[in-house]
């Protein structure tokens, strides 16, 4: 189902039924408003301004639209800062950041926990069982503009409080984080400062429970809000939008208190910020990179446990990449399918009308300022209409698990060891190379079960849990496992028995060495695979394995046991293409190498096409397919659907 | 005339009379002295000491130079900031700046002031009326080293303030800023932030009005200085010297108050620090690019309302670029006649004579430090030789205008919605394209009279007031706009009927989406002025008009209606070239595609070639002109001058 | 001989006993322990535990180990930080640092100072006498993570006092200064503070005194160690670690109250860190480029008075650098005889065993974190093994002196004038060149007697005071000067008879002018060495000397007057090889171009090959040499040494 971001009150009143009334026309379902009015709702403190928020949301319900409702804790008064001005955060160079923007708060603070609290109870208080409102979206986009990580005393506070409930005793503290080095013992959990503003760089293992802590302090305001959402809304749905590229949450915790996730997709200005090299950045400048919006679905259909929305799909150009161009025709159309392909529930677009003033008065919407529709609304007026003949069916368990893990990213970029490696960017060569060959992926975090899948990919897993670790000996599939998976105890220590330490329960081999090289030196790995020329990582293995494939020295790159792999290195795009063409294909899976910009994506029986080329493209449909939506020529940026016999 | 920049206070009295007595056999007529000169003038709080500068300027007047006498409040003595702490400005990053370079006070201090009527009453009492004192130059380059925008608390109540008189209701700022937007609503003017330090991105009304409170701070800073000058010194001129490549201030406004207006040319300096490519930053390493120097004399002449002079003029090398190379044999004459050409009343060069010590030792002179002549010497006594033959003629209107808005500056700054936009960047496309067709420009703020120009050119104009329209519906010329004009309400809102806002008075026309390309991603348009791959800005535009030119998709890239036009793109120099060579054609002007290297400019019916290139060059002159200076065969680095007919 | 250094509080101690067997076994005759163990040796406040180190020098003594001591003042504990947090530095940007990595202390704080002092006598006291200790060495790699240059009030005060001792009067600072310029008198040592947030650029000269000041505290603070150390430990030897490429610190000052100088080696790093071509960098990653470690032996050589130790040798990848490659098999055993063929008394490998927690845990030892042997320790029983049958005879006086000094890097720190000029690039660029024609080199810091060399080569030595100019007018053999020689007093002002200043004794040449050139702009000069492309730097030499290179314009870039030569330029590798080569010739040395990757060096009439190439090369041996390792085709990273005649 389809929906829209709406924001009444920067409109006149008078255009309030009309927009309603255009939005049922147009095929919506939802409408997502609130999110920033604190202000609107409480002009003075205590002064409570419903008026307002009652006739908008009769005006939708009116129209009978379902209305979704945030809070508006991403935006605290400026009467509130003055009053309170210790809510404001702290920077990592020490500085009290200021109010003129949004999410000016520290997620500590207990002051502004009691103003959240206070602020949610009236807004649920007044709208939870109010039947036009369907549920709820908490705050907006926890930890965007690097919001995650405060440096204020109530973070110093509250982080010694959650180290002495993780530790107990402060040596087991001085234990797990090795402070022995360089004199760096604490006698009291009072001593420890935040990891920041130090002369050298910090204790990896402060570095790493400080992230964990930050990350916990935003699940922890968050259940706050859901907490009072459940209390005075029962049997609505709560609901947050996450972000893409964002590495400084863990989103499958939060999620738990969640109903299901979203996330805002923005495929344009997410390719914009990747390392691409210039070539692909224009190649991908108006479709945005094929795989940038799928990975993102397949991530929070997990972190929804099976369940999400795009809560808002970008409608044009925006205004915050270095670069904002237009999406080329038929984009807005394309991700939308390529959204409910990945199971998404609704597809949101962010916003109804583009707003003349203020930061982001350079966000396309679906109409222009002057409130006429706009070139994204005719391409959903064109999915509504294509979706009113179709039932989707639901979305299957896919037959590929690419095991990510939040952690992992925090590991890594606490200790890189080498300047090109990024968690994220090797976990998206991984899902890549799966895209590019037709696969359906599930994204699970470690610990999820994996029997139900022929192959599991683990780009890293640098700390390896229990619960990891047997659901890789429960796997049924093949598994293969990437570069310094198991390199690291939950203390953010080398393991006893060196990396990948628990894994040498299932592969006998011994990480004995690791190195990083620099851009252009690059070693050649050969085995029956093939020849390929390796660079930025590689380690030195001792194991009884003869390697599948081995560097010019003889040390291996590739090790196999049953049904286990371990890759030894940064695999190049054609490595581990070749590879998990072979792995796919000895699991039964049928892997088809796809054309440069052409992708694929099932839904039950049902099987999307999306060609993201300037070029038509062949549609590989068997002969005599049934096709829903388009037909075996794909023009460019449209997409076919047909259903698998 | 030419004068000199001289530092009595660096040498030994001795050494004065011979100083004076050479730059009167020089040729020189004025010279600028005691801009930097507090702590000298009064070494204790309270005490002053006048001598030295009595016996300076009794010396040089003596010689029969005429003194222009600078304020001293560009450095504060270290005395005074250790009794006024506050008076040290605030940077963007929240430090209070130190003592120990120069410029470290803050516009808006009270105390400062306060000090600076003290200072400046006491130098204009005494020197105010006397004979040899001929004019005064305020302070010293108002904003460099990033000074127009501090951050402390004065500057805050200031802001403060100076909103209240712009908007009278706090609810008419929350209107123009829409801070609806995001909660951002203010319920007081004492509630409003100087915009830094915020966590995401300011609200863009709130940075553009601090941007106009900053520098009209300056501008009331230098009319209390210039107030205390005309009531102490009748007759004499005051003016202020600005700088190259610099847009926090608006020079417009500012030298209202003023006489005519200064400015500093280094044109090596600025060619360094301008977006070249290598091979254009080597070609033009040792002459400055052709039209650096040139692009501020034109500005500086409207700045002055006609009348201008250069303060300081590069002798040599100097110490502030990243790369400070020697000029080209003979640039420094070569600059000279340029500024003359462009209607300069003085070139005033910097300095007498290197400074062995302190930050600017390495920053060459007429003179080495060991008092020998340097290079630039002998040069200035060229031209002072062939200046004594010659009797220059007044300037004479261009037939072109360019409109150049340092508010469009700040509008871009804030919101370059691409990173490569840069208004300077566009200004100066336009302007050379200009220079590279022979034709003679004045640069003309926006509202100004535009009747006697036969062409038109506005590289951007986002905010188009009352004045700015009624001046383009009243040229007579050809009238072209570029790309964003009109894009912007005075608030730094969209305008309600679409960009170009207002400027649909002149051509039916609205602009209903843009969007930045990244490098690289260009897309072609084509029509009757040829064919051009356009990258960087692109808009769509809905209009009855037949685009003169078309991209591939069938949108517009220029529209004409009547004499006016619209480039909806940032436009290719080879675009921009056609384009204009056309334009200037039809309104009846003689564009003369130049080579590279080569430059005219006219001064009445003289006529001016100067040879920026390292090859000599054919002057385009008629059969049989009349040379006043060279010949018809110019050298490198040489110019021409001849009479038109 | 060998050493290690070896962290007993990292490890069980139970394992004490072993790791010292297994030392011993290995050939090695010193571990360096305790240089980071201040908390561990007193867990609270004035409570000292002793007990494990007693234990910890008896175990390591008990197997005939000599032990090497460290002072752990470069880790301060945290109790310690907590009483006084004054101690910690402030930053440039004016930020209070903090605890949580290492080095975290100001070398101006009289709390540290007098903690230094109670720490250090303790230690000096328990162990000064104890016949297993055989020497210490104070705090670690003073200066690391930019801590030379402090901002607190305390350094300020101290700063202040060091001028009032430097200048006594505050009129002779002024003059100094030259802070007439922008009126920056002083009326009192109290007025000044330290360069820093200034809002223009800080003066030079105050800068230059403000590094003085601050290397001078650094001196001061070590003498503080090393008078307790002394009283204490008679007869022991006191030497501090020194780092490489690093120039905040005046190491020849510092050395002169150690008995001999250290310096911690780690080619890999320091060539990662190196501004190298991305070529180069690759060809280089796994064996360092050849000159890295050798031009810092050399450089400690001659800090130490003859005498040094490699106190850390790196033993595998590291964990610091941007990149962390492994080495190639064999360099460290490379790097050890490199180290011994320059003169190291002892090479100690840092460090016995790799820890597997905290900051430093993928930085490789000797063993692996699992205690089992990692490569470079069969390579150390390669080297022991072969010193044991060879007597290495005393260094002998290099052929060629190199001046180097750390004043000069302050110098053009402050002051580049050009982007590109670095003065250790400079160096290196001299040093290499030497290296490449197979000649010794030692490195002497200006001042130094010059009697015995053949060859002086002067990268540059902007501040010539007089023992330096004795130094070049006693020396008897050839000496090149180059550019910007001379070109400051000691005041940080140009010379009063311009640059080269005093040089003007030695030849008869004045510098009218220099000029920096952005990259890609070179003048070509020619003579009878031949036809050279020069860029970066220029200088305008004004001489009666005929220049032997000459740039088109006619202005010399290199002259000569009896056996010494100015260069006037920044030289290519081209030249300064060629020039290099004749002059060496000339002097009498046997210079023998060498093939990319081959280097030598002699230690008395041993002659030591060494190849950093991936390829065998032959050693440049005459006909019939007894070769002692290795012969006459050494293979990749390996070595020859064979006896001259």
């Amino acid at each position: 189902m389809l929906g829209v971001c709406y924001y009444p009150e920067h409109w006149p009143k008078e255009r309030w039924k009309e927009d309603a009334q255009r939005m049922r026309a147009l095929g919506l379902t939802y409408v997502r408003i609130g999110e920033f009015a604190w202000a609107l709702l409480e002009p003075e403190p205590g002064q409570l301004a419903w008026d307002w928020l009652d006739e908008a949301i009769a005006t939708l319900a009116g129209e009978g639209l379902k209305v979704v409702l945030g809070t508006p804790t991403a935006t605290p008064p400026k009467w509130l800062v003055d009053r309170h001005p210790e809510i404001l955060p702290v920077d990592r160079e020490g500085r009290r950041r200021r109010f003129g923007g949004r999410r000016h708060y520290c997620f500590s603070s207990p002051v502004y926990r009691e103003e959240t609290r206070r602020i949610v109870s009236l807004l649920a208080e007044r709208y939870g069982r109010h039947p036009g409102v369907v549920g709820f979206q908490t705050d907006n986009e926890y930890g965007c503009h690097g919001t995650v990580r405060c440096y204020c005393p109530r973070c110093r506070a509250a982080f010694q409080g959650w180290l002495r409930e993780r530790y107990g005793e402060v040596e087991a503290l001085n234990r797990a984080w090795g402070t022995v080095f360089w004199s760096q013992r604490y006698r009291d959990f009072a001593e420890v400062e935040l990891p920041h503003l130090t002369v050298a760089e910090a204790n990896p293992s402060h570095l790493l429970d400080y992230y964990r802590f930050a990350s916990d302090q935003v699940r922890a305001y968050n259940r706050l809000q859901v907490e009072i959402l459940r209390a005075f809304a029962p049997g609505k749905f709560v609901t947050h939008n996450f972000m893409g590229f964002f590495t400084d949450l863990d989103p499958f915790a939060l999620a738990e208190d969640l109903d299901f996730a979203s996330w805002d997709s923005y495929p344009l200005g997410l390719t914009d910020l990747m390392p691409l090299s210039q070539e692909e950045r224009v190649r991908y400048a108006r479709t945005g990179h094929p795989d940038v919006a799928a990975f993102h679905h397949d991530l929070y259909r997990a972190v929804g446990r099976g369940r999400f929305w795009v809560m808002e799909q970008q409608p044009g150009p925006v205004n915050w990449a270095p670069h904002n161009p237009s999406p080329a025709p038929g984009m807005v159309r394309l991700w939308t399918w390529e959204a409910l392909a990945h199971g998404a529930e609704v597809v949101s677009y962010f916003r109804w009308r583009q707003v003349p003033f203020a930061q982001e008065q350079m966000h396309a919407g679906l109409h222009r300022p002057d409130g006429l529709p706009d070139q994204g609304f005719f391409e959903v007026k064109r999915v509504a209409e294509e979706l009113k003949g179709l039932s989707l069916p639901p979305s299957a368990r896919a037959p590929v698990a690419l095991v990510y893990d939040p952690e992992a990213a925090w590991v890594f970029e606490i200790q890189p060891q080498g300047a090109e490696w990024s968690y994220l960017g090797l976990v998206y060569l991984f899902y890549t190379t799966l895209r590019r060959l037709g696969l359906d992926v599930d994204i699970v975090p470690p610990g999820a079960p994996l029997e139900g899948y022929a192959l599991v990919l683990v780009p890293s897993l640098p700390i390896v849990r229990e619960a990891a670790l047997n659901a890789f000996r429960e796997a049924k599939g093949i598994v293969l496992l990437g570069p310094r998976s198991g390199s690291k105890t939950e203390a953010f220590q080398i393991p006893e028995n060196l990396p990948p330490g628990p894994l040498q329960a299932l592969l006998p081999l011994k990480v004995v060495r690791v190195e990083s090289l620099p851009p252009g030196l690059e070693e050649v790995a050969e085995g029956a695979l093939g020849r390929f020329a390796l660079g930025l990582w590689r380690e030195w293995v001792e194991s009884p394995l003869a390697p599948l494939l081995a560097f010019g020295d003889g040390r291996g790159a590739l090790f196999r046991e049953g049904r286990y792999l371990y890759l030894a290195a940064w695999p190049s795009p054609e490595l581990l293409g070749r590879l998990v063409l072979d792995l796919a294909s000895e699991a039964g899976l049928k892997p088809l190498p796809l054309p440069e910009g052409l992708r694929l994506r099932r839904r039950g029986r049902w099987v999307f096409a999306f060609n993201y080329g300037p070029a038509p493209a062949q549609a590989p449909a068997p002969e005599g397919a049934r096709f829903l939506l388009g037909g075996p020529r794909i023009p460019p940026y449209d997409l076919a659907l047909w259903e698998e016999a």
